[in-house]
């Protein structure tokens, strides 16, 4: 008798499917909780590894933790890819990366110290155990913002184009005026500190000393002050006309036209009578 | 004779409660005038006392201000649990929790030192005593501010996941990357970081010395300086919605136009008379 | 012949009155442009005489142009008090303090060194003689953003006392939990550090160092990032409200409505025809 | 035989122009292509020429580089110049400033070291070459942007003269208040900091020490914190202005109505066909 046929290969895949993937199944339900919890233990334990004294106080149980997540993610991985319809679009999405990204830290860390860390990203993967929870109301307003800021791609991509250039040119004017003596050692890192002006975050652990230099300093932080306006608008604007009434969901009997001014008797393309 | 009758109790406490949650009678008012007053005195108390040059010289009057503004609002704390219609509600809802939260650090302080500072919280008991200074219209804007925070919570709620998402991930990468050599000493620590540079507050206590580590930090600051039209954008929206003039929800019984300005007696389409 | 006859001087106090407050005359637009300049000058003056190098060289020209003006704006300022027709509005009115405390410090400073330099407040004369530039576009858009400020002072309020309240209570938890030893030295300095937080400034002389400290201290930077949602929230709606495509500026025949919805053909109160 | 006839020289002149200013034939999109590989690479090089230990490793190569740079920008501007049909209109526009400052640096720094840095201004040039990208859509929509801040100029103006007079009171009030001994060592550093702090940008290398000192920077904090509502507001709503849908200002020749949906044919009210 042989066990492994073609028909029950598929028939497991199937089942590992809705249950890893589904959460209509009480096991599937039971599976996205228990990732859950195994997400956000595994990553309190690479935050707690990093943390001098706890490291050294435990770093025998932190370790032997951290393989058993691994380990655990690392089958997760293998079933989810073994039951995917289309193999090739899982490991190239967003969340196939993820996984993936999840993973090998722990494994390359057998070569390279410190890049252990990076399993962090891990934490990315809660956002897909968020159906679970029935999030779903959650879930449309991240993505009525999402289509607020991908209809305004265009105007952002202007604005960070226009940053760009403007953190360029006032960071190598900074550099001639301050020059390396005032901290402003090369032009990459001049740009660095007008980005942090122009941010208005201001570490302070480059600034200009020279009369020009904060003369200078001082406009591109009133620049970085106002311009803050331009994607707050763009966005407010794009948010505030999808929020705006939308028109009436009514079809023409006569040319099919749907959609018709609040008020509108007649259908405005073809004339006929609208009937509510 | 006896005094405590039921009836006399019930009496006094109805008589206490007027006073102490009214306004109408001229003593309602002038106890929570008088409530004011000691409120932000024994805030002012407490700030002086936490002053070094200041507690050594006044210590003693300071300490009996301290016990003495403590008694009274006990008492008052006492009056308002003995009068109060319903006492679990008050005790649990959040003015119950401040006036007790008021008190208990004093008491406490005989035991442990330095919470009898956080008898501040008591300035959150000044918002009670506003109705006295007849601050409806700031307590109908108030509300009306919260109401739009209200009904963006879900949309505000999913922006605070991205950014504790954001975050965590870029936090991590900059321990990765600048390491404890660079003041980054723990990923909660580079987390920590990641929070003051996305806000753009930037203290500078800790900030990457790396080329690599700036150049992820001049990411985040560009994503903190620009996600900040997100919460800008939803409450804008929200509060540009809740202020565009409503059409009254009536129908014509002429013509049957649907929607009419606020204060319409006819019409505007056909002139009919409008019945609300 | 006597000169200082009462018509002489209610004569003499017209045209003084008609040169100094008016820009008609071409004596009174030279005065106003005269004015400009030596407002310019004089505060170039005092800036130059606090820069410790320039004063050393240039001390005692720096010291006689100081008080040429201050001579010149005292001569000025008594004339318009002998010009105006109400003099006591004039002097207790916004710009009738600015040009006295334009003068004051200077006389002062002959008691109290230092003083002086508060002649800088004569900086905001400048905005009286902005009319001569024919200023009134400015004027008006100026006019129109106080308005809008004005119809939102009371949500202002309202925000500003939360800001308050928020950073007195963060204050103290900060002092409680960093403790003087960390530069937390007294409730006031921790309130005054909670602001320098909140508002995203953040100097860094004093950030906290314990866990929870930074942990407390990341809540009010995320607090104080998502709040300037509020103020913005405020000042844009007021705006855009203000902008919005205002009403026809018909007058109903019949009642005498002035401003109908575009599109009405009837009076929506008495219901009588409209004519455009 | 004469080569350079006038009718020669037109030609030829002609002929480069369509390269250099054209993208529709072949060449002259391989030229723009060309250009702005050489535009980026330049500018790679001044950056890496500023960086130290680059500098002192490839010193040589890097010197060599830039002068083809230079020397191949300075043909190309002699040629635009050459074959511009308005001399004067393209030496003074934007365009061609930045060009002659994109070579000049070069030419000077032989003189004056450190003016070789200046030349990354180039960066600007960037922006002529977008169109081959058939960056049009980006155009549109930064042309969009450019008109809302166009049309909001007024406004700004004002809103930057009331920044420039507050940081100037402030400053000075501030150095009074702390004075040398603390950092501000004279008024226009005392601005300098105004503008550090109501920018929210705060380095934290001037912060003021003294109670009264930090009261006074609390409330340019809590200024600068919220007047950012104010560029904001004005830049939102005029774009939000701009996104609203227009109606076509076409009156139906049956009942009069004005102002229709863009695209529509008949009269939403009576439904009589429209003639545009």
């Amino acid at each position: 008798m042989k066990l492994l046929t073609k028909k029950n290969i598929a028939d497991l895949r199937e089942r590992i499917h809705i249950v890893i993937d589904g959460t209509d199944t009480r096991l599937g339900k039971f599976f996205d909780i228990f990732l859950m919890v195994a997400i956000i233990a595994s990553v309190a334990v690479v935050m707690l590894d990093s943390v001098l004294y706890i490291r050294l106080k435990y770093s025998e149980i932190l370790f032997y933790a951290e393989w058993i997540f691994t380990i655990l993610f690392t089958l997760e991985y293998t079933l989810r890819l073994f039951s995917t319809p289309n193999r090739a679009r899982y490991a190239f999405s967003f969340f196939g990366i993820v996984d993936l990204l999840s993973l090998l830290p722990t494994y390359l860390s057998l070569f390279l110290g410190g890049v252990q860390y990076m399993t962090v990203v891990r934490i990315l993967r809660i956002l897909r155990v968020f159906r679970v929870l029935k999030l779903a109301a959650y879930m449309k307003q991240a993505s009525f913002l999402a289509s607020a800021l991908n209809s305004s791609k265009q105007k952002i991509f202007v604005f960070f184009l226009f940053v760009l250039l403007v953190v360029t040119v006032f960071g190598s004017v900074l550099y001639v005026i301050e020059g390396p003596e005032n901290g402003f050692t090369s032009i990459p890192i001049s740009i660095y500190w007008a980005i942090v002006t122009l941010t208005t975050v201001g570490y302070g652990d480059i600034s200009p000393k020279t009369p020009l230099g904060q003369a200078v300093a001082s406009m591109i932080m009133i620049v970085g002050y106002s311009i803050i306006a331009v994607p707050t608008g763009i966005f407010t604007s794009e948010l505030a006309k999808n929020m705006r009434p939308q028109l009436h969901p009514v079809t023409c009997p006569n040319c099919g036209k749907y959609g018709h001014a609040s008020g509108a008797h007649y259908c405005d393309r073809c004339g006929h009578e609208l009937h509510f």
